[in-house]
């Protein structure tokens, strides 16, 4: 028989709400998972998931989860959650944490550098995942990819791909001195539809308002643009890296 | 001498308040330009814009403004603004209409359907200006266009291209019959890769929900999807709606 907890005031309750704020959730090593799909893909990635809040209505759905479930209401819900409109679960997951050493065996590698916009950062995720990205470099001053609002946009896909953070030019150096490094630009050598991706390529991205670094252009090898009308500055950034994902990993061979 | 308005209860702060609601929007047939981008971007294009708020201490930038300017303060910039951070100035523009007729002759267009998440509707937009789409075709439930948050996600092309509303599928009929109608499905007789667009196409999105309605799979003469990974179910709407207006209307022809 699940346990029940309706009080706001429940200890469980405060500890889970606590994760919206990322202090807590770099103390407790953990991120919180909203909504069928979130919860459904982390049980088939085997992501090591604590407990779930489950409305008690929509329990029988949740079946699949054999961990500690409480049963619970939407007023919970709705405290533990940041979305919009509140999920009917809410899950408590331990983080997986990936070591960029690994990286140096990946052959199809991207890197974002200050990317900030959590909606875009779990849109890149997802579009990553799709198009066989072996792993993702956040490489400076990036937003937490465990943010409730990336997880919600990843879609399921946060934890499917190695994500390692990095504020270390020197190490970035060190892990990708074999590769193909790939400057994405408004002015750059190639266009997408010539460019073809060397067998071991990182792509670099800058956020939508910098572009990338005067550091990582000059450590670029090449560059790429993607072609498009006169009148239009620039393209949205989850936009622009999937099309390169896609056009470099998995159509353009 | 540019006239200097800073009370919260003036007449045209309370007037261009309003503009956040699209029963407003509609009335008045107006809609809010927020920030420079959105104001340089409406100016370049001749939208007609009827006059702007500017904060006192940019006034200099917006210079190439020539119509009306009222300069104020951050708090009234922050009431009349729906957005998180308030911009430096607000404007307020008369919407353009552009009738379904005039898309008999276009080669490129793209029709989505009961597309409801605004920030994905901007992106498409900036995207499908980005790749020379001809006109969109909103059909069904969609969202407003003129909703400042789409606005904001189209930075600055919302006016570049000309967008219908119809929810007539017998005017769909009319219009689109001499047209290859291509519906973009997860089970989808072509892969992208192989896919080359006729001279006039049409392509259709669904939500991200519900994908696309019978109504239109049955009115399809052909169908594409983007190949991707067994292990992810979707991408996000932009992303798919992107990629494939950039293969199909850039590069693949």
């Amino acid at each position: 028989m699940a346990e029940k907890i309706t009080s706001l005031n429940n200890t469980i309750v405060k500890y889970t709400q606590k994760l919206n704020q990322k202090k807590y959730r770099d103390e407790e090593d953990k991120f919180l998972l909203e909504g069928f799909k979130s919860i459904e893909e982390a049980v088939n990635e085997n992501v090591d998931i604590e407990y779930i809040f489950v409305l008690e209505s929509k329990a029988a759905k949740y079946n699949f989860f054999k961990g500690k479930s409480y049963l619970t209401t939407d007023a919970v819900l709705a405290k533990i959650s940041s979305a919009d409109t509140p999920p009917e679960a809410v899950g408590v997951a331990k983080k997986k944490h990936h070591s960029l050493q690994a990286f140096k065996d990946y052959k199809k590698v991207v890197l974002l550098e200050n990317v900030q916009d959590l909606g875009n950062l779990g849109t890149i995720l997802r579009a990553a995942c799709a198009f066989g990205v072996d792993g993702i470099v956040l490489y400076g001053n990036c937003a937490d990819m465990y943010n409730p609002k990336c997880v919600r946009s990843s879609v399921g896909n946060l934890w499917k791909i190695p994500v390692a953070y990095t504020t270390s030019f020197e190490e970035l150096k060190s892990i990708f001195k074999d590769f193909e490094r790939v400057a994405t630009l408004p002015l750059a050598s190639n266009l997408l539809k010539n460019y073809r991706m060397p067998n071991k390529t990182l792509i670099m991205f800058g956020s939508e308002a910098d572009g990338l670094s005067e550091e990582l252009i000059k450590y670029s090898t090449n560059s790429v643009k993607i072609e498009m009308c006169d009148n239009v500055e620039s393209l949205n950034l989850a936009v622009s890296c999937s099309i390169i994902m896609y056009k470099s990993f998995v159509n353009g061979k």
